[in-house]
């Protein structure tokens, strides 16, 4: 597979979360546990959880942050791509939503969705960026936006603890010749023996409730089998790291900043470990937001820019994993 | 927007559809109509409904189909797009659940999905071209599959009359420098203030069944406001096609097939008028098919392509409108 470099630079990125904080004590109270319980066995000391809000409407206020921040208008994007993880509803696309949802503001322009559950940003950055070299499109909004709380199963711990909802977006356009930022390499693959590992069964047509007399509600509930998810992730995820590395011509101590899908803390954890990362180079936003599914990549992304540990001229590495199962990173220059 | 031409090729195609058959007749039975009635009203005569089988079964089969008809195997692709309009499940995507049905065959390759209603097949292989082209996948296969039996109001008889079940697949690779292969040119528009001419509310985040106690089963149901769209496709659809053929530099006349969407009988018939497109020279397999939703588009180009109708070194187009409202054209030469 070939890697050629693709000169494109993140010009802008921008988050939205729901009003509403679930934090970890309110679910201690709930399962009866010692207050501190939840933050201590799962890293998450809060969330966001949509009431009124729809991914739609939480994807458009992250495209609005992330243009102001790139000081750019909607009339500069020509093409807007919804990378999420879950559908906002099964038609039409989440990308037409979204751009429902902005009304007058982007009219007509290009829009699509392109999807790889949690890696659906890494996807659709690492795709589109061939088309922003190219100069098909200008500047493409790239927004991921995911509601998981309805899906979740509330009489659960481990899932009651670890997910929130929310968006990010970022902006895209081609580097200018004295810009260095670029992709300097990418890599994505499916492991699509362990698709039953991750899932939510119900949705589409396979188990549309006109085809069974099943009990449906079951059926919309997330399920993960998380020791069989990570024992696959831990096997395969180091090679697909040196690969990268490798397909990027830079050591791992040249990167200068890792930032992981906020998975779990223990997936956190054992990517310092297993893949000997020093944890400060790890962005890690998961005690304040939990795993924001197809948002918490480019969410952490967002926090590392705005928080100015990612500074222009800088190496760092996108990296995941996520149902499917789908493996992917990108090293990039900022 | 720049289009730069990419210098691809369609080196095989193939098709799958479920195995029960359900005529236009047997609904004249159904609603107690004389029979030829449906036939005459919708220009469907037959159409294939899924029982056992899931979208990804039928994509499977329609990838192996081309596969067979490319002469080439599932070692040599190393990239699958997902292009549907519909979700089989709602997590993972449906490129994920199509190379799970695979087994062994397609091991740990990329995968992902990109969705833009009934255009995906269009956006995807719009999308997809530049990274063939650039040489960061070998051998691309596309494929739609959508099953729609399940999604539709069965007591409405122009829902019944119009949707069939099916999935289309197409490989695409780089051209070789003997090929005139090519895009020439495309073009992909949302006009998202129509979303909710033609929508599945329910199967998202948005009308979770845990998020309201309205009637869910409704929701679950596909609702198109014809008349609308046809109004915002006869206004916008025209001027489109006027950009892409301008952009491909080719005259309307030197397009030897146009491979359009079928949409309905009514929307075939008028890209016939209104563009004015000789009817000998538009691709239609609405009376054996119906509407494929996503899969229709590509459905269409495989049976242009085998009955001998496309040939190597004709410039053709594909075309047609979808929910979102997209719409979308490409100029090619097969």
């Amino acid at each position: 597979m070939k890697n050629s470099r693709r000169h494109i630079r993140i010009c802008g990125t921008g988050v939205a979360v729901p009003e509403n904080v679930l934090t970890s004590e309110a679910i201690d109270r709930r399962f009866g546990l010692p207050i501190g319980t939840v933050f201590e066995r799962y890293g998450v000391r809060a969330r966001r959880y949509a009431k009124h809000e729809s991914a739609a409407s939480l994807a458009a206020k992250a495209c609005d942050d992330a243009l102001a921040r790139a000081g750019l208008e909607w009339r500069d994007i020509d093409c807007l791509v919804a990378a999420s993880a879950t559908m906002d509803q099964a038609l039409p696309y989440n990308a037409a939503m979204i751009v429902n949802e902005l009304g007058n503001r982007a009219r007509h322009i290009a829009a699509f969705d392109i999807g790889a559950s949690c890696l659906s940003f890494l996807v659709a950055l690492d795709t589109i960026s061939y088309l922003v070299d190219c100069g098909r499109y200008r500047n493409v909004m790239i927004v991921s936006a995911d509601i998981a709380t309805f899906s979740l199963d509330w009489s659960t711990l481990g899932e009651s603890a670890i997910f929130g909802d929310g968006a990010a977006a970022a902006i895209v356009r081609k580097s200018r010749p004295d810009e260095a930022s670029c992709i300097l390499a990418s890599r994505v693959e499916t492991h699509a023996e362990s698709a039953s590992h991750c899932h939510i069964k119900a949705g589409g047509s396979r188990y549309h409730p006109a085809r069974s007399d099943v009990d449906f509600m079951p059926l919309t509930l997330f399920h993960m089998d998380g020791p069989r998810l990570f024992r696959i992730v831990s096997r395969e995820l180091p090679r697909l790291m040196a690969d990268l590395l490798e397909g990027a011509m830079v050591k791992l101590d040249q990167v200068r900043l890792v930032v992981p899908h906020q998975a779990s803390r223990l997936a956190l954890d054992h990517l310092a470990k297993r893949l000997r990362i020093d944890a400060a180079r790890i962005v890690d936003i998961l005690a304040d937001f939990g795993n924001q599914v197809g948002a918490s990549l480019p969410s952490a992304l967002h926090h590392a820019i705005a928080d100015n540990r990612l500074q222009r001229g800088a190496t760092f590495m996108l990296l995941g994993s996520g149902a499917g199962v789908t493996l992917g990173g990108m090293v990039m220059v900022y």
